[in-house]
């Protein structure tokens, strides 16, 4: 079954936000396009040029400034049924100042933690007397804790990149470029049901130990370690992210030595996160391991980031962040060893349950030899 | 020959955006990625929460901040030519105070127009007694100008979607819906060329009517028209749009009488474009011609955008703009008519040449009935 815009995007948010934003202390809420106003509202607006903004007062209606020519899309949008006014704007209007005349006088306001800096000071503008903060000051607490709704498109999407990864290794065949790879991924990211590809690594050999690497005109070779970490959008506007390391023929000695290190590794950071531990100490089981493996110096990034409407949002899982998992948060787990020519990471999104995690990636985690 | 990324994005750039800094009064530029850092330093960088950033102080030597991980994307762009330090920075470092530190006191930084506020406030933390400004008031000016390379880029985009718009009609069925139609555009703008897919507007009947309609589960009909509005970015960075409206069968009368005023009109705006007039009295040539056709009220759109490396940036052509135009200016001339329930719009790239106009896309603009 595919995840229902209702369940996902509830009316009742807009009121639970409200509400937050009340006891927050701000004035108001400023919402642009982007992850903050679908997770707000459903609606899934471009940011452009032509200021769109879901405005939420502490007290008070919410309204949201459109312009002329997006209204169809508004309306046809989630945000249609909320009962929000639209009030729209012409190509000559100045939209900022209908924002301040709609909210009046506001001490604070928080705005959405993507919004344009080209935005952000035409406010600064429209309110010279009122403090700008994040709007992540509201929403991140909301937004951290996924609702079943939420976990559910998430375990889609997981499902949906394990269908990619499990088609990976017909790829991975020597002579092949990790471009070509790559483009056979994307499409296949796509065929598997998601909206959008947001990334595609394919780091084989040498590249394969540097994290953050894409695809390059390198051809594949046997012998060759390959890092694939790939993920896209789904149509309900949650996101998917795994990585898996295949060998090409027979690895190198060593490689296979580290890989069993990172795979317990791994293993043991999913079965730290229950309710009421912190986000770093998932990190340190992950690191811990590695470190006393004698690989500590080439795990070199933090063990994962939260995921959900972004690819990348709290709570991330690294050194120095106390946050408290509950129910709901969901993130990587993707601890890495790279010690050069060659390296490794494993990758899956789990969800903080009432009593431990869930996986939402299940491919083999034992080293795939195509 | 495909654009030389050399020519595209000179060394010498970097100097010549150091001395605008200069001239402008401000104490550096800070470009995070995006549009106007791949403008300065051709790196096409993925905005993400690490920080990556570009400073630019007016005094002294330009440097690059960049996460560990992204390293070695950061020296394999174009920026790893240009000999700017790079200072890379791990997982439980502040980014921001290394920015500082770097930087010195400055009375007043430009912060790259797309910057999230998410950075715009840790700068504003970081430096809090100086003013932020938009980058823009630098970039703008600079960025207009297209050089040679840059219009050469752009008329390969434009190349690239008039082959698009070719092949359109062959998709223009009966019994098609506009999310067909439009997926196979999609591949096709990837297919003639393109590294992204922009947007896919296929407005068909009453849809037509609605200038920013997407694309719809609308079921193509015979007496159809379809507004087909389609652009992506090149290789090069460089965008395409192009727009064309297309008959099915035999259109109404009404639709074939006001398609000739807008034909008149697109082509009347495209030959006021030249060194020295305003871009508003572009929008006047094309809006004095609809309204005295009485056709005004229905065209609700400004007349066009610029165009370079973002789909739509400076200058707009729109009531209120007096930026005067100057050799290599590149903008969109698109105006539309929508009385409903059918509606029309033809745009096509110019660029403002020593003399006059050239027209970056040569697709017909007759109306084509399929």
């Amino acid at each position: 079954m595919s995840s229902d815009v209702t369940a996902l995007y509830p009316a009742g948010r807009l009121r639970v936000v409200a509400d937050a934003v009340r006891k927050a202390g701000l004035g108001a809420l400023l919402l642009t396009p982007g992850p903050d106003l679908r997770y707000v509202t459903g609606y899934d607006a471009k940011q452009l040029e032509r200021l769109t903004c879901l405005a939420i007062p502490a007290e008070g209606d919410p309204f949201l400034v459109v312009p002329l020519l997006e209204l169809p899309a508004a309306q046809a949008s989630p945000a249609g049924g909320l009962g929000v006014e639209m009030l729209t704007w012409g190509e000559t209007t100045d939209p900022f100042g209908m924002v301040k005349d709609r909210l009046g006088p506001v001490e604070s306001v928080g705005l959405s933690d993507r919004m344009w800096a080209l935005n952000v000071f035409r406010f600064r503008d429209a309110f010279p007397r009122t403090e700008q903060v994040l709007a992540s000051a509201v929403l991140s607490r909301l937004r951290m804790r996924k609702s079943a709704a939420e976990v559910h498109a998430l375990r889609e999407a997981g499902a949906a990149i394990d269908r990619v990864h499990a088609r990976v290794p017909e790829w991975l065949k020597p002579g092949l470029t990790e471009r070509a790879v790559g483009a056979r991924i994307a499409e296949a990211i796509l065929a598997e049901g998601h909206a959008q590809v947001d990334f595609v690594i394919v780091g084989s050999g040498p590249n394969a130990a540097s994290p953050h690497h894409e695809v390059s005109d390198r051809v594949l070779l046997d012998g060759d370690v390959v890092v694939v970490d790939i993920g896209g959008t789904m149509p309900s506007g949650y996101c998917s992210d795994c990585t898996r390391t295949y060998a090409i023929g027979t690895p190198p000695a060593e490689f296979v030595t580290y890989y069993e290190v990172l795979h317990q590794a791994q293993q043991a950071a999913c079965e730290a996160a229950r309710p009421g531990v912190s986000a770093e100490s998932v990190d340190y089981a992950a690191r811990e391991i590695i470190a006393a493996a004698g690989y500590g110096e080439w795990f070199v990034h933090r063990t994962g980031h939260g995921i959900g409407l972004e690819s990348h949002e709290d709570p991330y899982i690294v050194a120095g962040n106390g946050t408290k998992l509950e129910p709901g948060m969901a993130f990587s787990v993707e601890p890495g060893i790279y010690p050069g020519p060659h390296g490794a990471r494993i990758e899956d999104i789990v969800v903080c349950t009432e009593t431990g995690y869930e996986r939402l990636n299940n491919a083999a985690r034992e080293l795939v030899i195509v």
